[in-house]
């Protein structure tokens, strides 16, 4: 389920031309931080989240979409 | 946010006629975590947002729908 979100954050930051500092950036994070949980090694909370998708101008909702499987 | 996800799982948990101590259960979270995160005064971290929506029998991204207004 981690890795699944963070293949989403990837697939969605990459689609946009993004590097991973430039979407720290943008959502308030640290770039390590982008770099973990895009590896699937970080639990982010709900906020974190939020934040990520708003970065990369979407929701919460189309950013977890499918990411129980 | 953090209210308007507090909220879709409340009505989801009443919806099905849960208490939070039997929604806490089929999670395996604690029911004071449960009525906190209903309350909008924690910040849950993805795994455990997953967890609920399971018990809830949806996914996140439908749990979590809307919840940025």
């Amino acid at each position: 389920m981690l890795s699944a979100l963070g293949r989403a954050v990837r697939t969605q930051r990459e689609a946009q031309g993004l590097t991973q500092e430039t979407l720290a950036g943008l959502a308030g994070l640290d770039p390590t931080y982008i770099s973990g949980i895009e590896r699937g090694l970080r639990n982010p909370g709900i906020k974190n989240v939020a934040r990520l998708a708003k970065a990369l101008r979407t929701t919460i909702s189309r950013l977890t979409c499918g990411i129980e499987q």
